[in-house]
């Protein structure tokens, strides 16, 4: 009977790292520095060490570990193989392989916000529904989409890529992704500001917006003291989220909308923002939907390797 | 060891009903009236009698037949119990549970568009494919999403219904769901004929369209015949399903497009007006989708309710 998971979230900057035990509680966490230089070569060995001293402190055999989950920000295939993560420098690198050899345990690989949205709905936001759709308004729009608790990370691994849903057809700036009109240029934490510049630029009206550096809690802050000028924008973010998320649900009916990251700070007023939208775009039988904040921010990606490992022992025989 | 499999597909009008071997292959296939007075009421005593009818020609013993898969026009729960299906008259009818009562045969019922779906993936165009979209453009659109081989029905059977999609901001007119702008107002068979009407408003141009009844059949017939009007508005359907098609594939990243129903007789030339709109509006992680038409046509239903079948007998130990 094994003891222990590992946990791991490996980040442009650093690797947060968790050990839970089998019911899903964290025991221990810590960070080591993400090593990019070299093509990040240093980075696996790394996590290993720190996974056998973790294993060595805790005075435990290797078979106490039933297994160690991994978040890559990058594309996963099945295999544990990732494609390209620039942020970690790498290109095809054998994650699985690899932390299996280096630290005599079973591994798990997983992309990052894949990963996060199966923490999330593990033991964040989303605990009890088993069909949704986690979105991190950060400073991108990242997205997990759980379907009868499976991830489904698509063909080519770019399942849940709603940051880059087209969502506006008279957009003339391009998004980081080439394409003109995404999700994330509007519902972001930088797209928050893009909204908020053009509002002000449009209108003459007083505003506190114009006394202070445009971030989306000020736009939020201000939406709180009643801002006019703010509260359009708000309106202008939540009527383009509300249509994304409406059209997700005519696709997958999901039973919740997680929603995370730093816009989601802002807390359940976002909601009052998206509903109308969602409730005016959204086929009338999948209108049934939860929004929900997400609740475990930095360490969704822990939770949700971990979660990775157990539901492999538990589909085994 | 079992011999046979019945797939069944209860229309408004016909079911249409048909005996597979184990392997797949149709050996017998035949449809009854549907009888829809008295809320319906008569509709699954008469599939009964006509699958006990069958069962006796080919002088069957019940342990030879593996199970009925039976797709109905309306929401399906897990308990195979439907809730409500207009064109039927039906309310709540628990479908599995009477079936199985008539028969003395295990049942298993789906939603029609969703086990369409399965069939093509089974026996038609997305045979070869596990993560796809089976789109049926015909009166209206209809959807079905298969990932990993399995489908996405949702949380409250909505899943797939993608011709409720919200395509277009600047719509004047409801959809039949009452939102604007939905993606069946553009690709549905009475979509296209919109559109080709508000093209021929809006121009002096000569066109064939112009001498006949408009139908979408009508419309890609003048398109092959090189009718500039006629062009315009195939485009504009391109422009608008192609738009559609990259924001399923930014959510799911499907491996294939399968498109079905009455406007996809007009063929591959289809796929021409709608790839240019696809490849400007996906994410660049999930443009690698093939387009690919449905092969089986009014037979869809019957493959998939007898895969529905064939399903839970592999599923089992």
């Amino acid at each position: 009977m094994s003891k222990y998971i590992f946990g791991i979230d490996v980040g442009g900057t650093s690797v947060k790292m968790g050990l839970f035990d089998m019911a899903g509680t964290v025991v221990d966490k810590w960070e080591i520095p993400t090593r990019t230089e070299n093509n990040g070569e240093r980075i696996l060995p790394d996590i290993a060490d720190s996974v056998n001293a973790k294993i060595e402190e805790k005075q435990c055999l290797k078979e106490d570990i039933a297994g160690i989950g991994i978040a890559v920000p990058g594309p996963v295939n099945e295999d544990g193989v990732v494609n390209k993560a620039v942020n970690l420098g790498w290109g095809v690198v054998p994650v699985k392989e690899t932390i299996e050899k280096l630290c005599g345990v079973p591994a798990q690989v997983g992309n990052d916000a894949d990963v996060a949205a199966l923490g999330e709905m593990w033991k964040g936001g989303g605990q009890g529904f088993t069909s949704l759709v986690v979105v991190t308004l950060g400073t991108g729009v990242g997205g997990g989409v759980i379907v009868d608790g499976r991830l489904v990370s698509g063909a080519e691994g770019a399942g849940g890529e709603i940051g880059h849903m087209h969502v506006m057809d008279d957009e003339e700036e391009a998004c980081n992704c080439g394409c003109k009109g995404c999700l994330e240029q509007y519902a972001s934490a930088t797209g928050v500001v893009r909204l908020a510049k053009r509002a002000l630029a449009k209108t003459e009206r007083a505003s506190l917006l114009r006394d202070c550096e445009i971030t989306a809690k000020a736009v939020f802050d201000a939406v709180k003291a009643g801002d006019k000028v703010a509260e359009d924008i708000a309106q202008e973010f939540g009527e383009i989220l509300g249509k994304g998320f409406a059209m997700i649900a005519s696709v997958l009916n999901p039973a919740a909308f997680v929603v995370g990251g730093g816009v989601s700070k802002a807390g359940e007023i976002l909601f009052d923002y998206i509903r109308p939208s969602f409730e005016r775009h959204a086929f009338p039988g999948a209108k049934d939907v939860q929004f929900v904040l997400a609740t475990l921010e930095n360490d969704a990606g822990i939770y949700g390797s971990a979660k990775l490992v157990l539901d492999t022992i538990v589909s085994l025989p």
